[in-house]
């Protein structure tokens, strides 16, 4: 698979902001059941092998889990500090849980979570996200974090069929559209900011 | 009218945030006509006096402007990087343009106007955004900006309804909602995280 067009100025806009903890940040909006708009922040864990997909993670319990199953369109907000540039990543969600049939993904799936930080897995042995505040002492970690990972943790893809790039330092500004056609090739249009 | 009680919170995160110039960059979602969210990088531009509305603005051109007029919901999400906590923010939108009649809003959209850098007042003189790129010339800044703001000159209101707030500092962290009721009162509740 080639690598779309967008590919590249993405991957420099991160190694331009690595020093950024907070620049593998972007938000994420979907739409809730009742039709509104959601919004929240999540963390980019990388591309899918030879694929245009890209990978976070999330818990069966949160809201946007229930959102996504009835509606998979999503638009990615990725803002970078350093460099001052947008890009606005527009497609479709897929959600890989516990009870995954693809053998590919739910490799994928356990891969990700033995990668995770044990401070990261510990979220997905916390009590029900949303709910009423319970005690500190019931968000004690496990001692030993399983290896196959928990039936709440979800992995979570946008494949991306229209970008937005906007660099707000050119002069006078630089914005690019990308776009997927129906037979994968992709179109690229410089506009006006 | 008193202030909301998210509203403490929020200005501190502000204050404790403020040595970095895009803590008050929010990514803001909207639903697109055909249902699909969409979701960009905002600036906030301070409260309307003696409201909970964070104010913004915008030009008539942009996509946002079409989307919001037929969907007024939205929700922003604003994360702070030093102190590490996101609020997302739902509630409506209000938009107002050259054409508005309300008197206080029709002169609080000059106040804003006259109050942004010569800079940010540029952009409502460039051409049309979205379109194919035009030469830099055509991006030439009038020599004076004219007191009045151009046609293209919108301020835009968000009314939030509901709020969640979650701090990744605390131990494990904290999540707060808080909800306006009917009765315009404000209900507070601390959640799992």
């Amino acid at each position: 698979m080639e690598l779309a067009p967008w590919r590249e100025p993405l991957a420099r806009a991160l190694h331009r902001n690595r020093s950024l903890a907070y620049c593998r940040y972007f938000q994420l909006a979907t739409i809730r059941s009742d039709g509104h708009p959601a919004n929240r922040t999540v963390v980019y864990r990388g591309f899918m092998d030879q694929t245009n997909q890209l990978k976070m993670i999330t818990d069966s319990r949160s809201q946007k889990v229930q959102q996504i199953t009835k509606n998979q369109s999503a638009e990615a907000c990725w803002y970078f500090p350093k460099t001052r540039e947008q890009f606005r990543l527009f497609g479709q969600l897929t959600l890989i849980t516990a009870t995954s049939s693809d053998r590919i993904l739910s490799s994928e799936r356990q891969q990700v979570w033995q990668d995770l930080s044990d401070n990261a897995r510990s979220q997905f042995f916390w009590p029900s996200p949303g709910q009423s505040r319970v005690d500190a002492s019931e968000f004690t970690p496990p001692e030993v974090f399983p290896v196959e990972p928990p039936a709440e943790f979800c992995l979570l893809l946008l494949e991306p069929e229209h970008i937005d790039h906007l660099e707000l330092r050119g002069e006078p500004q630089n914005r690019y559209l990308y776009w997927r056609e129906a037979n994968n090739n992709w179109l690229t249009q410089a506009v006006n900011p």
